[in-house]
């Protein structure tokens, strides 16, 4: 199973983003699609895909981004108004349930550029407004004609590795009984394994040795972050816990994984969505 | 070899960002070092490493951010005005050849957060001006109360494999007959694996399969970059070199990569530096 977010089919066409004579060639393709959103959430169709619809449906006072060509049509989403920000609605994810692989990526692509536009009105160097160019993929400052680009953050997630168990926790404004991965964001100045390792000891005084990449994912909430899952090998299994972090924090068995992973009746806690990362590398950790 | 800019031998101690009284004390601990600096450029001590100096020699009106600790020491940086951006002196380059590797990691973590907050002045959200907090983690907005955090932008590093060979790029600014390994920013919505596939694509007309990661490290120049390093197996060997981006590109066996690493006389092509991450993926796709 690859990482929720991932296998989009769009081609991004950076080539198009530069060149405004193709990218108003595109804008004013009959074929072209736009992304259908209720606010930031999706809509889904009826045929269970993301909504898309042409662009006589589309306000002419909005910017559009473009997305990318898909069998030479291209695709946008429109610079919707919108706070973003952790917070998802109930609708986000009973969506992200149904959507196919490949929606729920192009999905995650355009309300990460969404969520950027509107945190980047402004001009962080000046002050001065900011407006949308290259094909929406960056702002220039009016002021000071700085430019400014689409950023993610990297975040790292994972797992410490214990004698055959791993190390999981949970926040007290998860669902009861949910346990995941631990999860930071990486400072300026830390490399993969560094960051990897200073999360676990703040988060659980655990400290750690080795650390080992599995598998990445765009996160489309919060903004746009890049997970950046990991096992470390930890060198004991005391734990000091944050509580300003975690509310709790344990060491499971492989099975006690896998009976989360299938939802057996008598698991002993709840896994990640599997559209989430800790999903994946759970599963992954569970056959290593 | 590790990684350049990895092995900082402080503790970020995080605990005392949010802890005012705590960093007042470390502000006033008669055994605090701050870092010297030449505007950006580190200052090498005639011993050859990084100069601390005290803080009674700190013009009192600079923000200084805390770094970490070592030894119970609190270590600082002022928060100096200065451009950073691409552009490196002379002088830090001859600076990073002589820098013994936990220094010049101490030196990238401070580089990059002056350059973050000199570039965050003013909110994204509001255009208000920002004030630093949480011991230098993070701004506020004056006007807004919006809270921003140093960021750090990843990006992909990697060498396509194909029958043995790797392939290799050279840039028409970097100095005669050096090349190094593609690299590109990650964009929102793409895993690490998927901005690998389309940065070799984009650059070199190569399509690629399976991604491995190798290892990463932070870089201190044009922000605070996160540089994520793999190799990718390739399906093919010819190539279609985007001229906007490479000025060349080759491919190239493991012995003239070994003659590159060792700068023999009769190298085909000049190795990046030891302390850039081109330099250790080369060198460990040479052991694999």
């Amino acid at each position: 199973m690859n990482p929720g977010f991932t296998g989009s089919p769009l081609d991004r066409a950076d080539r198009l983003r530069n060149d405004v004579e193709a990218f108003n060639a595109a804008l004013n393709d009959w074929r072209a699609r736009v992304l259908g959103l209720d606010g930031l959430d999706p809509v889904v169709a009826s045929e269970g895909g993301l909504k898309w619809i042409s662009m006589a449906e589309v306000d002419v006072s909005v910017d559009l981004i473009l997305l990318g060509l898909a069998n030479g049509k291209p695709h946008f989403v429109p610079l919707v108004e919108g706070a973003g920000g952790m917070a998802r609605s109930p609708a986000v994810w009973r969506a992200l349930s149904m959507l196919p692989a490949e929606d729920a990526a192009i999905y995650g692509t355009a309300r990460s550029l969404i969520d950027w536009h509107n945190n980047h009105k402004y001009c962080g160097r000046c002050g001065g407004s900011t407006k949308v160019f290259r094909a929406g993929w960056g702002r220039q400052c009016t002021a000071c004609d700085a430019e400014h680009f689409p950023r993610t953050d990297p975040v790292v997630i994972m797992i410490a590795e214990y004698e055959g168990k791993a190390l999981l926790g949970r926040q007290s404004a998860w669902p009861k009984g949910n346990y995941s991965a631990l999860a930071g964001f990486l400072e300026p100045g830390e490399s993969i394994e560094e960051a990897v390792r200073r999360e676990i000891m703040e988060e659980a005084g655990i400290s750690c040795g080795a650390v080992r990449y599995v598998t990445s994912q765009p996160w489309p909430f919060g903004g746009s972050q890049l997970m950046i899952a990991c096992v470390a090998d930890a060198d004991g299994d005391q734990l000091t816990i944050d509580y300003n972090e975690l509310e709790d924090a344990m060491w499971v068995t492989k099975d006690e994984a896998r009976a989360a992973l299938a939802d057996a009746p008598d698991k002993r806690f709840g896994a990640p969505p599997p559209f989430a990362i800790a999903h994946t590398l759970l599963r992954r950790w569970v056959e290593m």
